[in-house]
């Protein structure tokens, strides 16, 4: 009798297959937290390899994980350390299918860099607006199945946002073609939804069609010192209302991650003429002047307010370069500082100054010696309110009170009506946070939709889901 | 023992309850096509309410028809013929619960008129962007459920972009309290996703978290001949670059179309210089001089290259307001020159010029005396595209038309991988096209869906999911 993995190397072929001494990449986690075994890697090149590996598992009664760049943060695409579960890689499958600049549109399969599609959308004058920090090696189909952020949501939207098609692999084999091209189809209920930020636990992600976006010509970027947080969101709203909406990028860095970027990089030197306790770098993406002259008036009357107190305006695309990479900076320079406890947290927009103040307070109150490094898409409501090891603290007694700081941020942030997870999503890493936090009723529906959608538990079964109690 | 009648007039108290001789509005399709019976009409004044009727009727095997402002085009939401069901109306839910413009937000109860919305958003200087010929007495309940369109999707995208987060009542009256205001929100399955245009098989919505966004101020408004649809196209993607996006509108109207709107109805005036086989309704949703730059330099290189052949741009609000009034009359208009055949479909905007040919070719062959009336949303690909009563004859002969000529023009929009049903829905009137066209992986997916989160088919249970065949 022919075992699992052999049936699914004849169906993968010899290029599909993935030997033990190369299989590392596959099986840590981003982070390097865990390390997971599995029955075997494959990695199909076509959508009906992609069914007929799943259908050979739920004959085999063996589950699946899918995996895109394997760039999340919260170990959700990769297998489990019991050796029992098949890992899918979608990393050859590819191929740009069709591009259609008039529809501001591309068909694209789900190993698709990230990178690469911005690439392939600028070589047609188009936008793909998705962008964030792993581009460079994380796949489109992840990106969709983790609805990822990034630094131009406040514009385009999440990943969800940007799909107009889909074509999925169910969980039974079935292949569901749902590649439409429609700004508007209101014939059913709308599927697409049910796979898009599930983090592969309800189909397999294989193709998509993308919305695009003129492309921004000369977008107006700087960096500017706000008086407050409050200072902040106002100067938001102020620059929507100046330029009719075309914000793209409003990110906040207190203090220390201004001076972290500057300190612990080379190349990166403070733009503005001092550190200042918080600092947002705006873009604005429109068409030539009109968005300069935007920016520059609103920064003008916001001085005269004392709203903000210090401003660069990036004059070329280097001097615009050089203000994006301090901000883009900030993960890395965290790291080169030492140890970080990490949140990926969100509240309304109009509350964020609220949630600066009293996270802030809170994180000094239970690990007085931490540096407090918050960074993120203010914009969006969305920050990332690090923690980082002091080095008056060895690492590991730093690091031990990490549970104790992760609960209380997140019982801060859901107090506020907020998210314990706005970007990152569940994996494996937040599954007892959203026990915790989610209504009955509401678990109650995920579970009702995973049994809808996966009755067997094929997909990726150790994410998202808490496991029954009963 | 106590009828469910009584049991429901108890929950909602008398001012809750419609008599017999106010129920006509209630079960009267609005196309008046249609008129149902209801073993009683209830309105709600609370989520509390709605969840009460909810499970009395659960607990009585009764089904439920929830009602917005009943304007819907497909009869989805009027009680069957048995006088069996109950009609649940929520339009004594609407209540303004908050709005909060430094988050671009309000939370708003499912019974508002979605004219009145736009009047709270504009009160605090922001826009609520879905626009359409019912906005009058439409609820934005309604409006959610059915993913409405309108005429500025284009640059806001439809109902279901607009939301933020949900309240609903489930089909066993059980509330799910989904009202976030986060831009940003990875914890776990979307599950506002399911009521968002389910058409209240799902669950019934009672209130919603909606985007506002910044005001546009002196929109730049155009009405111009194409030479083409073809050169349309192309227009609107010039338009898109020369401000980096920012076009809200781009109507078409064939010629029928304007010389309808103008003849049949009092007041209106050709804006243009003569009537042309193709005209295109355009605005550009930025702020003051620079989207009016924007627009008139566009509209001259397209004169000079022979795209356009006749435009007139409006110079102030009154211009602008007669524009407009020539694209929202021609429903009426239509009316007033006959019965119509009417279609509303979808497919690529790359290929608009494609349907737009063999559509009227088509509709030219199946009924020549016909006249045929296409306009709607081409920048989304959307056209309403209807075949008007000639003179020559009589309403009865030419409505003996009306199956064949629907089956035929979806056929074509099938067959370029479009849609049937862009924005209005499936409701009664498009199951059987639904069941057609749909494939049995979707439809099985969309029967999944509706087993998880209504397994006793207590809401809406005649609307969108055909009847099994076996």
């Amino acid at each position: 009798m022919m075992t699992l993995s052999s049936k699914l190397a004849a169906i993968v072929g010899p290029a599909g297959c993935v030997s033990v001494e190369d299989s590392a990449p596959y099986l840590q986690d981003r982070r390097g937290r865990f390390e997971g075994k599995a029955l075997c890697i494959v990695r199909p090149s076509s959508t009906q390899e992609v069914a007929r590996v799943v259908t050979a598992c739920v004959e085999a009664g063996v589950s699946i994980v899918p995996q895109g760049g394997n760039t999340g943060l919260v170990t959700g695409s990769v297998t489990d350390t019991t050796g029992e579960q098949v890992l899918l890689s979608l990393s050859r499958m590819n191929i740009v299918r069709e591009v259609d600049p008039l529809n501001f549109t591309m068909t694209v399969e789900a190993g698709c860099i990230l990178q690469d599609l911005q690439t392939a959308a600028e070589n047609v004058d188009r936008l793909l607006p998705l962008s964030l920090a792993a581009q460079g090696s994380c796949q489109i189909g992840g990106n969709l199945s983790t609805n990822a952020g990034g630094v131009q949501v406040l514009r385009y939207g999440n990943a969800r946002d940007l799909v107009l098609g889909l074509e999925v692999v169910l969980a039974d084999g079935r292949i569901w073609n749902g590649l439409r091209a429609l700004r508007k189809d209101n014939t059913g209920y709308d599927l697409k939804q049910c796979f898009l930020g599930a983090e592969g636990t309800l189909g397999i992600i294989t193709a998509a069609v993308l919305k695009l976006f003129p492309r921004p010509v000369d977008p107006a970027c700087a960096m500017v010192a706000v008086a407050s947080p409050e200072a902040a969101t106002k100067l938001l709203t102020r620059l929507q209302g100046a330029t009719g909406g075309l914000v793209s990028t409003f990110e906040y860095m207190n203090g220390e991650c201004v001076r972290g970027a500057v300190e612990a990089m080379d190349g990166n030197r403070n733009p503005l003429s001092d550190y200042y306790p918080h600092t947002a770098l705006i873009e604005i993406g429109a068409t030539g002047e009109a968005s300069m002259r935007a920016l520059e008036t609103t920064l003008e009357s916001a001085f005269e307010d004392g709203s903000i107190t210090d401003a660069v305006v990036a004059q070329n695309e280097t001097q615009r370069q050089a203000l994006w990479r301090i901000r883009e900076s900030i993960p890395e320079a965290q790291g080169r500082l030492g140890a970080g406890i990490k949140h990926d947290v969100s509240v309304a927009v109009s509350r964020v100054p609220e949630l600066l103040a009293r996270g802030s307070e809170l994180l000094n109150e239970l690990v007085p010696e931490g540096i407090v490094m918050a960074f993120g898409h203010m914009g969006d409501g969305n920050l990332h309110f690090n923690l980082n090891q002091p080095g008056s603290m060895p690492r590991d007694a730093f690091m031990s009170h990490a549970g104790r700081v992760n609960r209380a941020m997140h019982d801060l942030v859901m107090s506020m009506d907020g998210s314990f997870s706005a970007e990152h999503g569940i994996g494996t890493i937040k599954r007892d946070d959203l026990e915790r936090y989610a209504e009955p009723v509401e678990l109650g529906m995920m579970r009702a939709l995973k049994q809808a959608l996966d009755p067997m538990g094929t997909l990726n079964p150790q994410v998202m889901l808490p496991p029954k109690s009963d």
